[in-house]
């Protein structure tokens, strides 16, 4: 009785054509969909809150012994201050562009969650503010053992402040660049590019370590400067790696559907594969080039082939995935010679990582993904690296002739740690 | 014709006023809701786990090089034996309380899940037992360095099995401080004063380590060890940091419902914000006070920022969280330098971190959320801190008369690595 | 009104015993079980993963000073290579098994997600990858500091593209394994077993580290070479352990529905406690023989507790639990002594945490799960593990043979970092 009464009703339903009203409220309510997105927000926020520490491992693992409290500092520092700031104003800044438009408010940020938006307005400012933690990691490593604490944090304010929110707002605000049709996904340009740029800005106005660069018969030389632990870098790499599976994937923003899902799993996945290729390529070029298979050129290949797949991880497949994470490692190499030639001084390698991968990764975009150009890709590169090393440099310039940016040679030869933290970083005896 | 009749379903529904149930229903199922609850607890076990390595990397990082390899016994020890003891009867012990009573029953923790209870048994018991590794981890810093282990392994089990499931249950079990109407969020005073009156007790009991103060005309004067290794130390924060997402976070202890993951994630905005103002005070004032920026005190001051919004990380707005933080680093800040004119030995500066910063944030309560007195949680706070002090007091009393509690002079200047197990910690040369 | 109306249409509902269709639709639906499905796969995903990062940190802890770059160099490599060889025809080989066959199809995999097959194929992949990753790792760390880098990576190829996908495939790929009832959840054989065994062969092909037997009155002597930082194995450890309720947790291979997240849960909660038996027994037995608490047995006595319960992790009560960690860490050390008995030298102890522990773990299955019988776990074993061994076996003697295996005796004696990465592990000075 009760299945005829059950079949009855199924086939009115159908007779009358209202499946899609029954079957739309159950597939997912608004609710779970809600739950779900704010859910990935969140877990896409600690996986890329592990890169701080990734950051922090690789940058300590690369300097030199006597600096590794210093860049821990700067490293723990930075992750407060720029979220400190990214609330006070830089959240408001990028997301408060008005459509197609340059800069936002200075506002601070406030949470208005309402079932209707989708998600948990919390959520979506702890995943967005991991990011800039990121984008200021980038610079700390490059310009290590020579800047002051106190400067550096300053620029970490104006880094987290107005630089990366504003240039960031441009496309995920929903800025001009939004409007022009630019493409960057999880941020190859808007996080590492830019980051990389204000690296680059800070090299040049620091200048180089001492002692990096001897010249012998008129040619420049660069002087090997001995990492103070190679598995605290690796254990960085792979952090970083790991919070990149949040990084890209929750940049999908949604996790409340079939569709969302699918592509946070498939960015997932083609993520993985391109880092897998730029470690490969890193350990085969420096093998065949040199001979030796070097550690630092696989974990920075790595990073190279993640940061190339940030632009565009869900379009392209598997196969293209991996070819674009070894050409950015490829690129990655070769710009840390070339970096070298220059006697510009990065001292993790962030630049060629960042910067020179990142660019790579945003302008091969079009490839995989038909609604892009490759001329806007560039008017978006461009503008981005341009906007983020003029603001750096005067930045940088303004702190060096003003307050100071750059430790005394008495302090320098001492070591940051003696000179400015107060505390070695190491007490290691047999 | 479809739509036609669709809007008509539409229409009746809202004329009969039936929308509450049509959507009551498909808004979040009974199902859903379980499994959203118990992958909250879940997610949460795993991240407070990660505290637990956090702790290990944090302490492994502050004792001399010679106490490595025997504290980062300690650590798996614990966490392995705190886990063991709280199945067997701890759970019970604070869950099994009476309503407004003051202990549970002594016996094995059991799942009996049912879709009714809303979660599954297993997953709080994941999450529960983390909390425990939590608490006992608090003690084990402090008294780095000359206790002996397995009587370290001992007061890990009295912690685990008595101190902490006992005075916790009064509150999260239902027992007499809940219902006096004491607030404690994720466990200011019930996880870290408890921890840190602990410490306190066996600091005292212990003693400082050899040559840890002198005296100098008459006035007594810390003598510096230099820590193992910073980076760890930082890694372990950063761990201890990440895990607070969960600690405080899943604290919600439900994610079912738009409300649940609106809570979830406002939490973990203030818990991060805490954090980050509590590093930027740590910084500050050593900068101000002493002329060096001190990585300690920085990392120190994101633990106190954090200890010292768990009691209460919803209510405050932002801002407010902010300055919980930064008060509580600045508390912990002179708290250290108190107990050094006591001329206590607390190796890691668990006891200002976990009981100075956490006894603050639990009276600071009544300032955001209007459901709570200062004279309760003034009560609250004195009845756990007086439980845990005086019961670890005796505790350690009673071994260091029995079975003896501290290593040998021999032992400590041969350092308890060597002496107690039998393997150095590092052998890193050039 | 409203509330007359309601009572009327539950009424309604209730006399016509349309409940079963009105409480199916919304238990949970079908999209929202693909969700849970696919992030389950998802998390887990990540927490495997970080087992890549601590076997790396347990096998740059554990290898002597000179070899730290190289097993670092190692580890990122393998997890590279793994994951690429896997994606171009391991996985198609092993979940490409007919029924009740022997081999799969040398095919590339990809993506055919559709809401019927109940989970993102791409989150499947993501999570068995990184299964393929931990079984590769097991290696590593036995047949360090004398493998020569290239030819392990060439390993790597072999391991991950034929050996594990292949003996896998017989029981997750629905083989003649999986016909014939054999039981192991997730992989106490199938991973843990596969890869020992794999090890064995290759510390037999190799032979021992230099200088590492050495013979007093015709007795063999083992020499005790000094692990080059505890903490990273600690911390290595504490990783593995996480990640393990990813491995075990999510080897459930589903989410959606009350049953499912019971079973996940259960089985952390089991799992932790086999890890933590494991603990207290290997700093039990080591304390009682000894007379020293071995931080190492410590933590390969967690290792082998979490191997032993692998196999099932779901059936056991939480007691059952404990003793199955507790013996698997008692038969570690037991097997730790017998190879140094034999003079076989596994670096990090990986044969008898992973293979020994594991072949234990699979063969107490029928212990707890009635639907297993002895006879049929004790085939799956051998052929596992015969199948692992002599292709591992053939493989490494042909290297050997043909392009070399081992770095000359200068090499070793200037250690690989020098000789194969040209990159010094650690830089650290007071």
């Amino acid at each position: 009785m009760k299945k005829y009464l059950l079949n009855l009703l199924v086939g009115i339903i159908t007779f009358f054509g209202l499946t899609e009203l029954v079957f739309a409220e159950t597939t997912m309510s608004e609710e779970g969909q809600y739950i779900f997105n704010s859910l990935a927000f969140y877990i896409g926020g600690v996986l890329v809150a592990f890169m701080a520490a990734g950051f922090c491992m690789l940058e300590s693992g690369l300097v030199t012994t006597k600096s590794v409290s210093t860049i821990a500092a700067k490293n723990i520092g930075k992750f407060a201050i720029a979220s400190i700031i990214f609330f006070l104003f830089g959240y408001n800044l990028a997301y408060g562009i008005p459509d197609g438009g340059y800069i936002g408010s200075f506002s601070m940020w406030s949470d208005g969650s309402e079932v209707g938006t989708g998600y948990s307005d919390s959520s979506d400012w702890f995943f967005q503010t991991m990011f800039v933690c990121a984008t200021v990691s980038i610079v700390s490593g490059a310009v290590a053992e020579r800047i002051k604490i106190w400067p550096f944090f300053l620029f970490a304010v104006i880094m987290a402040g107005f630089i990366y929110p504003i240039s960031m707002g441009w496309q995920w605000g929903g800025g001009w660049l939004s409007t022009a049709g630019f493409s960057d996904f999880a941020g190859s340009t808007l996080v590492h590019a830019c980051g990389g740029a204000a690296a680059l800005a800070g090299v040049i106005v620091l200048g180089a370590r001492e002692g990096r660069f001897t010249s012998r018969g008129g040619k420049r030389i660069m002087v090997p400067f001995a990492a103070s632990s190679i598995p605290l870098v690796t254990l960085g790499t792979f952090l970083l790696w790991f919070g990149w599976f949040g990084f890209n994937g929750f940049s999908q923003l949604a996790m409340g559907t079939f569709d969302d899902v699918n592509a946070i799993t498939k960015i997932a996945v083609n993520t993985h594969l391109a880092g897998a290729a730029g470690t490969v390529a890193g350990a085969a070029i420096t093998r065949l080039i040199g001979g030796k298979t070097d550690i630092i050129m696989m974990l920075n290949g790595a990073l190279a082939g993640l940061v190339a797949i940030t632009a565009e991880p869900l379009t392209p497949s598997p196969v293209l995935a991996m070819v674009i994470g070894a050409v950015g490692a490829v690129i990655m190499y070769f710009g840390t010679k070339m970096l070298e030639n220059f006697g510009l001084d990065d001292v993790v390698g962030a630049i060629p990582v960042h910067m020179f991968a990142g660019i790579f990764g945003t302008l091969i975009v079009p490839l995989s993904n038909g609604e892009t150009s490759f001329s806007t890709q560039l008017v978006g590169v461009i503008s981005v690296c341009a906007f983020s090393f003029v603001l750096s440099y005067v930045a940088f310039g303004a702190m060096k002739s003003t307050i100071g940016l750059r430790i005394s040679k008495a302090a320098e030869k001492l070591g940051t740690d003696k000179a400015e933290i107060g505390v070695t970083a190491y007490s290691i005896r047999d």
